[in-house]
């Protein structure tokens, strides 16, 4: 007798939603999709095409699509203002839940789903922030882990988009929240999770600045094209941030993370493949156009993982609730980029006024 | 309805068995275990654990295996001995065969192979030269083949693996042909397929050399754990070659390709993740302790590939001509090595006495 | 008749004085070392021994060092709260004068050498910013001031030493004025030296974090051995910075300047030679142990070029008024980590209460 | 009183000799150029003036040149079809020599180098492989000499020129032997000097092919432009050579060293400087142009340490015999490539027939 496989359901199919239908469709195997939610007929069409064959049914209409028989869980990747919503529907009607990040770009509406979740604590409802599903971050998390660089102290990290002077992503960018919590997001996680190796992280202060180096209409939204960061936590550690919309030579995300007695570091130098050019002019390495390129494999991993979760109850690698402490920080270094302000937290990680 | 998948059988469950077992049944999902066939008891009963509840008959006898109702194509990944009867068998039966290489140690088994898949010309058969689904070389060849580099006249290619002093290998490189058969083929089919891309290659002459580093039981065996050849075609084009079985810092498998224009490297700087260790000692990149390591994504790619061919009836990617050739030339460096004589080839290709 | 040669002194002969009377002994053809002044019986004895036989004279009172017959440059290289009296003798008795960095820790008394130099405008006053002279640095500067990464608009950068637990440079890191005086006054020089290619920078604010990871004494001398800081200038330039004394590996000097068009780095990949280990574990590169391993060359060089301009009445190649921008810069770092505030500037530069 | 500088002669003031006069009048303090041999007006007019003023006599007649009163040492930059002669008339008239490489294109003329020397043992006479003075090399050769990677026994070693498809060296190529004895023959003397750390080296046989990919008229002259060969040395080493002057990304000169323990390499991530360009397309580093480019240093260091031997009594670094075998298989390596043939030699090294 065949293996059971996850009854699963869809929810978006716009850019996000396609890679991970399509994943889950032919690369997590113990997946099955059943149904999916498509906002507009463009979606559904796809949906009906590409799906659709394989036994799934396309929903307009969410609450009909949740109450689709047989579905176990729900992957989200609609436009981050839905998100929450959408997930704690689900988490209601005992759906298991992979959300794409962030949970909101606000702090309170980010908590009610952790909230949400802790009532239905039999659920599986994970934020997919994919780089923990990377084999290169998970290496780095082992050596950490077991002592090898000592006791981590300082997390340096950044994000870098592509440079795209025609600026397609602006009216995405309005919904986004912003760089911070657009981008850094993935940053603030992987911190959290670093340096809170040994000790659970209580944020102390957040700094930020930024600038609008080729997209000057960014500045109307509060926002910037490239952002620096620094956030200090109680106990004595730190992180410093870097985060940029216009790199010419393609998707550069890295990390470092020090310790007292070495330093591990995730993807100096990047590459879209092992491919080298020797040519005239010298020595030269294409990266990838975007985040998918960098992170395809770690999308595929989490599909599986998440499907393992749900299928065998098992524990999911890491807890809902970092997900909203990354908002928190995320919107503490978006206001003090655009007040120009420090901002402090307490002792117990609430902000002061 | 469920789109069609191909019905596969998988010929011996041994190392690498298991590996294209699992792909095809996790990662290729257009495609089906129906049954495979193990070389002994405890093959077996891998398969009946691993395999049976997906749905595939085990079986010890090849020639009842073939006649498994349905069955449209075998993967073969037993010893390379058995490899030519095992695909011409399969071929006679009207089987799809993905067989692992080389074809067999001896020229002229390997051409009965060819000679048997030409008689039917509607099966996909196809020698599992697994580089040529890698997506680093296959960057490379768009590269070459759409004129970045000019002309394409020198290649140079290496094979390197990790050192094991326990020698856990000499059982296995008795049967294997000698380190020119065993893993130089894979670079001399890549320099069919580079250097080839313009003109059809003949050989002109081969120079080989080598020697016991570690290993001096393998010069019992004719063989060597570091080898070097020279590979001249007719028409002025020139390949150069590296093998070797002491790699202390593991896996290293690379190539060049010199145009007149420019040139093209594959996997120059080789790591087994993008973490790097900054420690005591300075920087330090792991690298993977196995070819699996390296090429694991495209063993995936292969077996989807394959399935794909075989379903929708396209062409396979390569021919399966090019390797007999490759054995031709390897088993001319494994003579050049044991004889001290440069071996010479007439204009057609035909090795001189 | 052989050419004239810069007829000059050495001001302190401690570890630095040493390597830069070496560098103009040997490497500086057009110079000759004639006077010394050293602080002690050791560097005097020392002084004597290596210099006195190519025909230098070793002092212990440095007023009568400066009246030398002939003398016309002095090198000061002492401890940093000895620079600005001694550089300001130096040029009011018309010497030319190369200092070492930083001027003072203290803003006043940096911009007095400044205003003495002005006073002699006949005279070459410099401080001794090695990485101007770093040959990877010019080509830096070269493709950005030709505007090859467009308009540079953040400007990141490290100066990060090698761990040492005995802490033996504690000593001297009470008088150093902490890390960001001590270290990140280098990649403060660089970054007006880069972001002020187009205009002049005015700073508008410092905000700076750290920690003391491996060195607790640091604490009290309100000094880390891990720090990060952002600076703002006025027209919307940014840069980060970060300094460590922590780095397990060796010396890891970087910077990136970020333009609207492209990046360009400096040292992304530190190496002490051309030479890597393969070995068990991976491939390794060692790095230098500390800034003379990364910089020697540029030191020679600026031993050279200041030799020319004294000789030839040439331009140097910055201007010594930056040297104390650096320092205002360093010192609200400085203020920022061991207050924890942001610190503000006006538009003219002013630093605000 | 000032320290004795030795009382040096440069022999040709071509593109070569300009180099060595200047290193050694700038940047070896204990030298001193009292006179230059000229191979015609332009250069001697160089000489007149760029030596002329530090104390140097221009000659052009080589006997007279010799007999300069207090000449003690002489470098050799002519033409490859010189060195031999004035050579060993410099050793006649009790001179210490650094002769260019290499000794002569004719083994029999390179040993009667050896032998004049030899006859003189009181004077140093070097061939000047100024590889052997790269500090990289130096640091390989000290990681090998004390066993870092057990016993080396397979050297892979290149020396790549940049592309020029002006062919503007075809005239000089004419006399200078062919691509094996004027490039490679660094490549064959590192391999000496790193495979013979344990043994004195005999070559058994040598294999050589290959192509002109480029410049076809170099075929005319029995060369080529990409060359490859195969050494084999009694007792079981190896070497594989590559040599290429049509390297469209710049010079790129590298060597392995791989022993029963770990494999060294040299240079395997060449770069003109510690820049990168971040740029579309991706990211690019630059390489040298020239040989100069990348051993400027060693050229140096070459000066100083020929200067130190001479005035100190000092062992040079290494032997001059070492030259002529050298030169024994670079010729074989070019027979090999114009016959076809693979080239044998007996076990005291003697060439078979």
């Amino acid at each position: 007798m065949a293996p059971k496989r996850l009854q699963l359901g869809i929810v978006g199919l716009g850019r996000m939603g396609k890679r991970h239908a399509l994943n889950f469709l032919t690369r997590a195997s113990r997946s099955q999709i059943v149904a999916a939610w498509a906002f507009d007929e463009n979606e559904a069409e796809w949906g009906r095409k590409e799906l659709g064959p394989h036994g799934a049914q396309i929903y307009t209409d969410y609450d009909i699509f949740l109450r689709h028989a047989g579905l176990e869980a729900v992957v989200i990747a609609t436009v981050v203002g839905a998100h929450a919503e959408q997930a704690i529907k689900a988490i209601e009607q005992d759906k298991h839940v992979l959300c794409e990040k962030p949970l909101s770009t606000n702090p309170d509406i980010s908590r009610s789903v952790v909230d949400a979740a802790s009532r239905k604590p039999h659920l599986k409802v994970m934020c997919a922030f994919s780089r923990r599903f990377d084999a290169s971050y998970r290496k780095a998390w082992d050596r950490v882990n077991s002592g090898t660089i000592g006791d981590a102290v300082v997390f340096r990290s950044q994000t870098c988009d592509m440079l795209n002077p025609t600026g397609f992503f602006l009216p995405y960018v309005k919904a986004s929240g912003g760089v911070f919590l657009d981008l850094s997001i993935h940053d603030i996680d992987l911190c959290l999770w670093f340096l809170g190796v040994s000790q659970n992280l209580v944020v102390k202060s957040v700094s930020a600045s930024g600038v609008c180096a080729v997209h000057p209409e960014l500045a109307e939204l509060g926002d910037v094209d490239n952002g620096v960061g620094i956030v200090e936590f109680w106990g004595g550690k730190i992180a410093q941030f870097f985060v940029s919309r216009v790199m010419a030579s393609g998707q550069h995300d890295m990390s470092e993370i020090i310790g007292t007695k070495g330093k591990i570091v995730v993807n100096r130098q990047p590459s879209d493949s092992l491919v080298e050019m020797h040519e005239a002019g010298g020595i030269r390495r294409e990266l990838p156009t975007d985040y998918y390129g960098r992170f395809e494999q770690a999308f595929v991993t989490e599909a599986n993982e998440f499907t393992a979760a749900c299928l065998d109850d098992k524990p999911l690698p890491f807890a809902l609730s970092g997900a909203a402490q990354a908002v928190d920080i995320a919107v503490a270094l978006r206001d003090s980029l655009t007040t120009g302000l420090k901002i402090h937290f307490d002792e117990t990680g609430c902000r002061k006024a």
